[in-house]
């Protein structure tokens, strides 16, 4: 293509040095950063214009906050960073020999992007385990669209008990299964409880919101596991006494249409659930497998890049693999880790260009903690030795996010909503919108589908 | 169904009058109001679960505000309101005869909604003047949908921009038609105007977005007709002003993926505009049609319900007709005629109720002028005689506005966004999501239609 490429201060005789970066989450966004006063050309390519803030899109989806809110525009964020452009597309290859990135324009369009160096930051995807076909059935919580059709289908399920005639049914829509239980699944449980107790708190007259089931499933032995076990007891006596219905040591086998199927000790059960939100698991984009493909990267179980200390792939010392998508040592797929990642791969790019290119050292993460919100006046907060969970930690938790999120707009408006539902439990961010539908009367997917259902024609009631 | 009727304090003999108001709109809301303590049971049911305070959609669709902040839901709102209840369902059809309303649930269920009055509010949808293939190209702007996708559309179209390589479809792409020169479309222009300017300076690195073109069509002599000619006149010239291209007095006859054709003075002329927004006509809904066929009612041009002075349809007193709706010696479909007509049919079932049942007094709108916002610093607003624009326009705009959002928090939070944005163009809600994708990497609708497009396939920058 011949868009101009990024302005960069340098005699006329060098030719800046092309960093490509392929994600705009925390790692990408750090590499980039990172890469800010170096004499170095930088293109940022996503899918989506916006950066997200992933740790607080459990609140977009429970109605605290708007897109707005959690997702930036990539262009704006970095709008100062004049040696990097921003472009719109999807990476779908990459030549690693002529080292050309191939990418596609959202209309279909092809770009072909070549790089000194590459940053892939594509992250990871929801898995379903190999059942694609409860993608449709149970959203996950992984991009914009996911929280927004989870907070249609939470806030849409109170909607559908109160025109139930049928109690089991009624039930059925009063129950929440959350298949899942890090730090998301923990955090969305919290929320269904707030909405049903507080927030929905005598809107309904044929429904009691409070009545509301909030199950959790877990395949491991506990709740939030990467919080350590005093943690993940506390978070699991939490979400008990919240009236959440904890299943440990539980998979599930089976999503349908009216609920879902579990084997927990060695037995099955069914629940009767309408609403099903899927958070247990991740795996790698289809990128990923073209770019291991391309380089004969090895790939973990869930299709994650094995890459050196130095997070680059074998044999392809201009390819470095960063955040979710990175397999190394086990690090989990957290913020924390995406943001050294990244700016790790952004220092040693920049020491690179300055001739500091010595070998670099392998990258190290410092653990600086983590922190899960359970519910009102409740969370989990690790840091170090350091366990503090209850109001200390929901404080400590409300501390942290002000701190992290992009911008100080976004923290005063994040602070006053945030303020907002502790005070009074209300969300002003619950307007959901039909299923695709336009203002023109296309039917929404999914209607009629259930037509001629019991229900009694004339109403009775006098 | 059984579900329980809304809790009304009457002696046990006596059965509470049953109202059903279908719609939840301005008219809708304002009828359920104004019977807050009368002894009646209200049902009000929605295809949407919540109130959308239109006159605002516009700086949704821009990115000033959110969704939360231009819809509330109904049942919050009308929390309060012990003698309502809100049902998620879409009106179907009424058997007039046995005065019930057939309703469907989002899943296909029928509900059976007896009543002794009943209110109908549905509102208008887009209306293509007959080319219903238009609506895929060119979104409309009714509903929270629509708003979300010309929000989607509209920064769209600059990222498509910034990866163009042919200078002709750059352009193309930089180039917005707004067809109809009423308030929607007139503040439209005005909004991507200011997006072009202000909110994206910089923000670029191969195109300018202050080149974006912005064409305004309209059928008519003038844009805001109903403003009268002084109004107008000022506000064509504010738009000129501002370097949008108004064309009056000129017709559409066609929109394609790549622009629309027109014909203006005879001659017909195409535009190369990838994103084409309408706003041009309303029509009624599939229901108001049912509701002719089955009360005989007649209907004008674009299928409004003709009532009688008390608002009922003739033959029919049981059933009146509000809003957007309603054809009425040539009311004009605007939230302020929608509030009072929706109060009116309120009051006159209430006095029905108190036995002040004499010969309703016809229904009479009291006209206190209309607002239009144009751009920072310039609006239109007429009250009785007085006409103002410029910035003391603008300022009596913003006063109307604070007044009638719903709730303090919505006016606080409405106001610190425009505050923003008139201070530094900033839209915090950028965010667009893909076209009905979700996480799991579904394509997106429309991806693909356009590949091997004539793009330069190696970057020769270097």
């Amino acid at each position: 293509m011949h868009a101009k490429e990024p302005q960069v201060q340098l005699p006329d005789h060098i030719v800046p040095r092309r960093v490509v970066i392929i994600g705009g989450g925390f790692a990408g966004l750090f590499a980039a950063r990172t890469l800010r006063r170096s004499p170095v050309a930088v293109t940022l390519v996503d899918r989506r214009a916006h950066h997200l803030f992933q740790p607080l899109l459990y609140q977009c989806a429970s109605g605290i906050l708007s897109e707005g809110q959690i997702a930036q525009p990539l262009r704006a964020v970095l709008r100062r960073h004049h040696n990097v452009r921003c472009l719109l597309a999807e990476a779908a290859g990459v030549d690693a020999d002529n080292r050309v990135v191939l990418a596609v324009t959202p209309d279909g369009g092809t770009l072909s992007l070549p790089y000194d160096d590459l940053v892939v930051a594509v992250g990871v995807r929801q898995s379903y385990f190999g059942h694609q076909e409860f993608a449709a059935r149970a959203p996950g919580m992984k991009t914009l669209e996911d929280a927004l059709e989870v907070r249609r289908r939470i806030y849409r399920a109170f909607e559908m008990a109160e025109t139930c005639a049928d109690p089991r049914e009624q039930q059925a829509w009063l129950t929440f299964a959350l298949v899942g239980g890090g730090p998301t699944g923990v955090e969305l449980a919290g929320q269904i409880h707030e909405i049903a107790r507080r927030t929905l708190d005598r809107e309904f007259r044929t429904i009691d919101s409070s009545q509301a089931r909030v199950l959790l499933f877990e395949g491991g032995d506990s709740v939030l596991t990467a919080f350590g076990p005093t943690l993940a007891r506390r978070a699991e006596r939490t979400l008990r006494g919240l009236g959440v219905e904890v299943h440990l040591r539980t998979l599930v086998t089976d999503v349908d249409d009216e609920g879902l199927t579990v084997r927990e000790q060695g037995r099955t059960t069914r629940f009767e659930a309408r609403t099903v939100l899927w958070t247990a698991g991740v795996e790698a984009p289809p990128f990923a497998h073209a770019l291991a493909r391309a380089t004969g990267a090895a790939q973990d179980h869930a299709g994650r890049l094995l890459v050196q200390p130095d997070l680059t792939l074998p044999g392809y010392p201009q390819i470095r693999v960063v955040g979710d998508l990175m397999a190394l040592d086990g690090l989990p797929g957290m913020a924390e880790v995406a943001m050294q990642s990244g700016a790790y791969a952004g220092r040693v790019i920049r020491h690179g260009v300055e001739g500091r290119a010595e070998r670099a050292r392998p990258f190290r993460y410092r653990d600086f903690g983590s922190a899960a919100y359970i519910s009102r006046g409740r969370a989990a907060v690790r840091a170090g030795p350091v366990r503090v969970s209850g109001v200390t930690g929901w404080l400590v938790w409300l501390l942290i996010h002000i701190v992290f999120l992009t911008g100080f707009r976004s923290r005063l408006g994040a602070l006053a909503s945030w303020f907002l539902v502790f005070a009074t439990g209300a969300r002003r961010e619950r307007a959901f919108t039909g299923e695709g539908e336009r203002g023109h009367g296309a039917p929404p997917a999914g209607a009629g589908d259930r037509a001629g259902r019991d229900q009694p024609t004339a109403d009775r009631a006098h």
